[in-house]
């Protein structure tokens, strides 16, 4: 029974994951799908990348959270639209909480679209919102068995930021293991070292993001990010 | 339809807590369901505790990861029975899992047991599995944002461990911001500031926890325990 429900569920996500794809891609917005653990970095990734992306392309926010509107606020600041999504309860955003929240942003002329999830490592992996890449964050102090204990994130995401890196040496973390683990799991995933406190390494994840946008994003650009979906 | 079908699982998952609750106390353990975010701590947390108590108490374990034997193997050494479930994908324990795992785990004699739950600071707060009392870590990488974004967590629980506090200093956590926080949603709160890297603070832990199995754990002590549990 648990089995049959959660392959409705899922089947259903996945309908209207197709119908919000379908929405960005007339709209030729880039969606990328932040997720991460709680507290590994992923609003202080969104300001480091808003600093340094706001002005070259047209960006917007969508922020995930159980309750509140605290990370709305901090990105409230960068002048780019945002809308916040509170979950109720619910571990993830899904397709139809992103369905809705399409009714209140306006995507038109956007080029951008970060969707930041529910802190969780587990279940936000399962459930597509529509994005053209699933980006996850690793932090340093989380451990490098992660890859081992939490395999799904790790498969399914196109790229993997290591935050934190300021930290490495006073906590234990070999970061080469980790790096070597999900490459198993992984063998096409992006990595990115960086620390969004120090901004050491934050280029290279801009420069991949960059890349990303004006290959997979808008009008004819956007069959080779479609076909690199398929895949 | 989701609501009918969520309160039919809380409800079948609280009948079996109910049952397992029943067979703890019949064999006079006490249990612990630890819970936190992946990589706050759990399993070191658990192997400090064992290296002090283990002598003190008869203890056993269940280790509770999506998949794979790490933390079973890292606790094995310290010469507990210690029994490890794997969810298959499921981001929390629940009480049916930990149910069927009693039939593999000789409960006869024992008097701590302690459940490492899944890595996830949402959804095992919602599963009661029979414990006696629910203990959260919050470590300080993680931010000091953490009770306004997932607060069932740190409403459900007992007792809260800040762990890393070596890392005090080092990354942007007000520790008395966080207690103040917690504290109201949760007044009755039991708070230990300790980093399992360096041992400090770690004393305090053991001594509410050294408290808690002997007022609430076994035969007629059991009582207090039980009314506790009702409040």
């Amino acid at each position: 029974m648990r089995i049959k429900v959660m392959q409705d569920i899922m089947a259903a996500n996945d309908m209207i994951a197709r119908e919000n794809r379908r929405i960005f891609d007339q709209h030729g917005v880039f969606v990328v799908n932040l997720m991460s653990s709680p507290g590994a970095g992923k609003t202080t990734l969104l300001e480091r990348t808003l600093a340094a992306l706001k002005d070259e392309f047209a960006m917007a926010v969508i922020e995930g959270d159980i309750q509140g509107q605290l990370d709305a606020e901090r990105i409230g600041r960068y002048g780019v639209p945002v809308l916040q999504i509170n979950t109720g309860g619910e571990c993830h955003l899904d397709a139809n909480m992103i369905r809705n929240a399409l009714d209140r942003l306006d995507l038109a002329g956007r080029e951008l679209l970060i969707i930041e999830n529910v802190g969780n490592l587990v279940c936000p992996a399962e459930f597509k919102v529509g994005e053209d890449r699933k980006v996850m964050i690793l932090s340093v102090p989380e451990g490098d068995d992660k890859p081992f204990k939490y395999p799904l994130m790790f498969m399914k995401s196109q790229a993997m930021v290591v935050n934190k890196i300021d930290l490495l040496g006073m906590v234990d973390f070999d970061v080469e293991k980790v790096e070597q683990a999900v490459l198993a799991l992984n063998p096409k995933m992006a990595i990115f070292r960086l620390s969004c406190k120090t901004g050491e390494g934050v280029e290279a994840w801009l420069d991949w993001l960059r890349g990303q946008v004006r290959c997979g994003g808008k009008g004819e650009r956007r069959s080779k990010g479609a076909e690199e979906q398929k895949r």
